[in-house]
């Protein structure tokens, strides 16, 4: 059967070429280049590409990227796609035979996964710097408000003291966890496909690690069919920072509960409160909302990524290309999005101390410190600390008052009916067995508030933090030092002009 | 707390409102404008605004429809959003005590739904005419090729013969599923929350059904909580539009099948295959590759727009708000892509018949019918009737022949052995038993591919094509009439110019 | 190539088969044979089936459903699944010819296809019977607390008070429209497979509609392509469960909010609190962290049917059969669990009005109306009627007083300072303005929670639930009907002994 | 408010407790028990439990696993849950103050989060262990078949021969990647929760890291709040195996294709193939299908457990409990059938290398190597080298005959035209030079095809899985190593009896 018909139909080329080409535009056409140079000078170190055609092509190619216009570039369907377009430049300048000699041992296939990874490394980055600087942030939130009661939550209902400090150290454990996982991705991400070619390699004699450290890889993707098929740094990638983004949302509803009107123990401060003029008293802290949808659209973004995998065979690859791997990308910008506006928002917001003292009295969240307190002072058995105890709760809530300003009577009453004697402890201990600074002060266990379990906590956490923006240094120093090299190598081998 | 910050600060101004001004700018300004029309005229005929202050609202909108330049229109925080721009610039114009009075019995929560409904008719319409269009092409090829003989699978292996129109009639009735699916979605969006206010209506005695019919509603939505609280209008029509994307993908995957090298049984036109020059023989059908992942896009991102919805509070609404509205529109800009591409490919494919018939005779997929005809032609039972089949494809198999190609005698020894008795049936009758054509022929019943059935279908299906786009062109209607009628009463009401 | 081993491989038995058989016993085998009794009854109308073979088959079937013992029937391999183990029992009993022909014009694909729709359609019912049921409740709950006053909030801040039966209908609504979408579903499982065969139908003259009507289908699905291959009738189902279920789980984070100890806008009794006996005053109303994540445990197992047909080929059905259908009915089981648990919780809580009371004064949110309200009485314009709240309010929050304690002189000197002239309002008049009762009571507008406007409302939906009922009635009607017919038919066929 | 109702409430014991307990029985109550044995352990040591008590605690412990019957101990509301059955079973044997004693310092929040560690440890550890000898199993598969060739396939077509070793190698790299990532999930679950108590740690002077050590636990996780609150164990967990699941279903529709009547090029045994007696010519290799729905359901799974996180508070931890943990198990075991189906299939399928054969002949994917096998023997340009494959291969298709078959002459003939010599190769250089095998041979490069290549790659692989082998034995070693030290300790404390 034969037809009448030319490639690309125009309903391809509207619904499908188009719209990539300008996806490349937009956000891969520099990675193409900068493998273009890295193969060519890997091709003319190994003999492939004699020097003069190696010096053609580094012209060429450094002469279409200045003549670029990516504005005024439409996708006219002349070419197939970029990678075309930058070919049939290149022969226009300087023959077919020398232009042909680039595509030796290399396809659009493992260039096209090479171009995927960079961009992907790029965004890995960008993101766990913000990340890094989120969690800094955090931290200095901590250290700032270390001795801050807070009420801690459990169902929903107050439960206990503990310091704002403490709280966000639960947080930024989860993100130093976060930071971890995604750090792993990039791990993952940072191996080259070039070399792949097709699918199988090539019978030339390439040098795969010379172009691997070209552009700045940790090292070479083995296995060459993996390198154009296997998707999982990709989808390593997402279900890492779909984790993530579940993680900011659970926050995000402790900040949304915190922020209500009748809990108010977060102050939001004017900048952040969307406020009518009739209703002044009408304070919504909407940017809270808006960190809970911004998470949860990531969330789908990721999932969006994840699941257009699914069931797609290992050796169909488009599934895995363009347009799936720009979908990804939102989830990127969409989660800095979250990240900039949530770093912004907990260093502005401060806690309401006088609210959270009153619903500490009122919700009597110290009384089990009490009863374990006089199972340690009275050496009585738990159980008959928890009766008194239980005695003294039911008298705060029938008389409305707090455990605060309970007669010492009445503790010594409850007392001596359930242990049968006077209690040893004295009025001031009894007082200040309810107070929450003592609730937090005996909590001096590995990960607990007390002051300087705390302070040992977030020494931990700053060397930790440390140590990460440390990895990321080195992640981005060898990207950095690929793109040096390559610039080098391309100034060394291309006489006349400047290239890179 | 006091602070010195004010709303917005930089941040959220930066990371939350420039975008959500940014997308109501390219979606959603038009149906904004739309509801200030409504209203106004709404209010006038209830005496809350009197003719003059009508008027001159009627005008001050006008005048900004007039002036507004979208392209030069940028987020600058002077105004907290889009409806406090047109608000300030209303103001501006007729003063603040006429400008005020418009904001009567209203607020951004009531008029958000309603714009988001609006915008999401006009995509399920939209979305509705294409799909009726593509079934229609279906229709158009189903009766085109109602005999073409193709092979039918199970289990990725082929089964049994039938006709290509009969295959793609399975199709059709899954996509006018699709459509009844997102046509009862359209009736949930058919409901307007104009006059819910705030959350509970006003004091002031408006005319919701009035407001509703101007917009091209077909009702009000009738509780106000729900009217800005309540959701599922979105989460049905995009749980609708994943369905069918999961239709879609199916589809594909079939065609991916029927298109690769070793199958082929559809002969895809050059148009839509990729062809490398050195190897002329390897024909790529890319657009397959590419349905398949717009329907998986598509659905990824429908999922996304349910899934933000989950575990939000009922009464916090902005996660179903601007943003993740916005979100949801990629799904059906995708959605699109891939219909447009899959009617053009349907229309323009063909089937191999010359290889359909190699692989049915080597695949012994009549060999059923043989047996059934046996049970009804001779009298036998049908496990008598199935031994002889089962012989006789043995024996087809072991000498590499076709069951077109077995000679009379086989067939007649195996009976003998089987029956014994020699066979009533002719050796032209075992030959035609043994065609596709006659396993065709004799499945009569309802949705069998036999001729005279498979027309009774497709005459169905065309009627119910027909149904589906009459009530398409009413709703239509319904919306262009509140349009119409909207411009008359403005019209009627803006004395010195003209609006809308 | 040939081979030793035999079908099935152990491990394929093991991690496959036996599996499945375990499905089929809980889930399947009865429909199984009410789909034998129902085609063996049309074979013998159309005389495919002699009548004394039609007895001889219907007696073998009543057979084997007696001495089948559930408990003790375990998977050996022998027979590859439940339907060959029926097979080879009426082979058995009654003889490999006459047990052959009920295998006339069926398999097991349309037969698996027609289970699953039983099944389904069981299931459906007894959800959209619970789901009435908890609507049902719903309203008894509206309409004994149509005026029971409740804060309406909107980004998680109190905004407007209005009644809990309003607030309520909000929900109904809503529950309503799942309801409809689920009875929708329904309708699309409401269509018989039989008779498609393998396929393609068969070349015997059977009678598709008396099957469907012997199994209580409304109708044939017609082409059989379609009614093997097509599996929306199951994804429609769980994109209704999932949109119904993501309802539920916003509706749930309300009532975790609204039962919060600083809310505490809900009494939720003892036999529904957690309770420690040392902290008598820590309540923790627990079922509403199970509904949420009933909900949600709910909605991802919708989901995970819905993904698992993502990329399935149409015509490999596999991923549509037993293991998957079993996979969604835990959703409908975890479903019920919520709505049971959510209608004797919503039955048993009370509004607690003296706290709703305090917090409407704290939170002034009757403010608008009071402004409102002045509009309409003094013929000022909004502007003013705002400036003059906005004032009081400001006043009210500096001196820690509520709106109703303010006294008249302070409004009047404020409006004297905005509009230039006193009031026309009396003191008692501004009082009523900004009491919760006035707010509701002038909200009167069709969907508003004023008196009659509510209980019009109220009406409406309960006129709308019995509807509902009915047809939920009328279907259930039907499938009981067909069992009735198919009964009936098999004692007229089965001469010697009584079956079904 | 106070009413007559009792904790629990019928429905929330029925629909909530009763589901929970069955859980705890079927899979947790094991740890909880071995969590009380440590815990007072440690208290013991700590002094907080005197000698003569813990060795009662012990002793009554002991007694109640002795008697426990999980058959016959069913829900009766009498004891809230599991942990509070112990309780009382505690207290009735050695008195309230000793059992009493036991609860310092640890509540339901450390040791739920504690047995769901636990609970996934031995989950992970088991499905590494399947997941490890699946891919050694493959590795011998690989090795088998390193000179096997086969086709391998790019957009659905032919592209080029490579050897199932190759092939299987690409698979291999992409398990030990999931290997990888469950691993870390693994470490992140290695992190004991007790001693964070209810919230904030204790004032008692307890020993987490002795806890964390008789536990099996590699450290104590440290900040308490994060102990109870912090999810993201579970969901790195799933997210994994859900990055797993995506890898399988891609390979197993890799699987789908080959295995189709069509392609072939997979023979699957008897064993694994459902036939039918009437056509044997059909195979259906139905553990494809089934591999490719159970890979969908347990990736269903893992993200019904991650999306159920979704919104969650941080603080409200009931939606990462049982329930929910015990749904994630059904991914494991899906998974686990998966793995071991899989590894059975792929140990019995065979290449078929006839038809493999055929297909390279008749697709002529050797071109490529035969062009390019041009420009190295004949120092041409590759464009010629392509012009003269190009010509070659049409010439094949239009006389329906394939490369090897080709005579001398005619590639001389096409030479000469383009080059405008006669070629230096030999008529065998030439036939050689299409040849998958020296397509293969040719491809020497790090991760391609050719015999030393793949060795070596293979080798890396062994290496790998011995190093990941080794992982997770000391992963078992220090949890056997726990359970060891929990033995001696109890042993060593409880004087009368022996326990554990």
């Amino acid at each position: 059967m034969s037809d009448a018909s030319r490639f690309p139909a125009p309903i391809y080329k509207e619904t499908v070429l188009a719209p990539l080409f300008e996806g490349v535009k937009r956000h891969h056409w520099n990675y193409l280049m900068r493998i273009n140079y890295a193969h060519a000078v890997m091709l003319g170190e190994r003999g492939i590409l004699p020097a003069d055609e190696l010096a053609a092509v580094l012209g060429g190619l450094a002469a279409i990227v200045e003549d670029l216009d990516l504005e005024r570039l439409t996708y006219t369907g002349e070419y197939e796609d970029f990678f075309f377009y930058v070919d049939a430049e290149l022969r226009r300048r300087i023959g077919p035979d020398s232009a042909g000699k680039l595509h030796t041992g290399r396809s659009r296939n493992d260039i096209d996964h090479t171009v995927f990874k960079l961009a992907l490394k790029d965004r890995v980055t960008a993101y766990l710097d913000a990340l890094l600087g989120l969690i800094g942030g955090l931290l200095d939130v901590a250290e700032r408000e270390r001795a801050t009661i807070v009420i801690a939550y459990t169902h929903g209902q107050p439960a206990q003291p503990t310091t704002f400090g403490h709280y966000l150290s639960a947080l930024i454990e989860v993100l130093q966890r976060d930071a971890r996982r995604l750090a792993q991705a990039g791990a993952t991400l940072d191996r080259c496909s070039m070399g792949a070619a097709a699918i199988t390699t090539s019978g030339f004699a390439l040098d795969r690690e010379r172009v691997a450290a070209l552009l700045g890889f940790a090292e070479v993707q083995e296995n060459s069919y993996g390198c154009i098929a296997a998707c999982d740094y990709v989808t390593e990638t997402y279900a890492a920072l779909k984790v993530h983004f579940l993680n900011l949302g659970r926050f995000v509803q402790d900040l949304n509960m915190w922020t209500g009107f009748e809990v108010g123990h977060i102050h939001v401060p004017d900048g952040f409160v969307q406020i009518s003029s009739i209703m002044p008293q009408k304070r919504n802290p909407v940017p809270v909302e808006h960190l809970r949808l911004l998470a949860s659209l990531a969330g789908g973004r990721c999932d969006t990524v994840l699941n257009t995998m699914h069931n797609t065979p290992f050796t169909d690859m488009n599934d895995a290309e363009g347009e799936v791997q720009i979908a990804g990308y939102e989830a990127f910008d969409t989660g800095l999005r979250a990240l900039r506006l949530m770093g912004a928002f907990m260093a502005a917001i401060r806690i309401d101390e006088d609210r959270v003292r009153r619903h500490i009295d009122e919700s009597c969240v110290t009384i089990t410190e009490l009863a374990e307190s006089l199972v340690r002072r009275e050496a009585i058995t738990s159980r008959q600390a928890h009766e008194i105890a239980s005695h003294l709760a039911r008298q705060v809530i029938a008389e409305h008052r707090t455990l605060a300003t309970l007669p010492y009577e009445s503790f010594a009453a409850a007392f001596h009916d359930v242990v049968g004697r006077a209690p040893a402890a004295t009025a001031e201990e009894i007082r200040r067995f309810a107070t929450p600074e003592h609730f937090i002060a005996v909590r001096t266990m590995l990960g607990g508030p007390a002051p300087a379990a705390l302070a040992a906590s977030l020494t931990r956490y700053r060397t930790r933090l440390a140590e990460d923006a440390a990895a990321l240094r080195a992640y981005r120093k060898r990207m950095a030092e690929g793109e040096q090299r390559l610039r080098e190598a391309v100034q060394r081998h291309q006489a006349p002009r400047s290239a890179a």
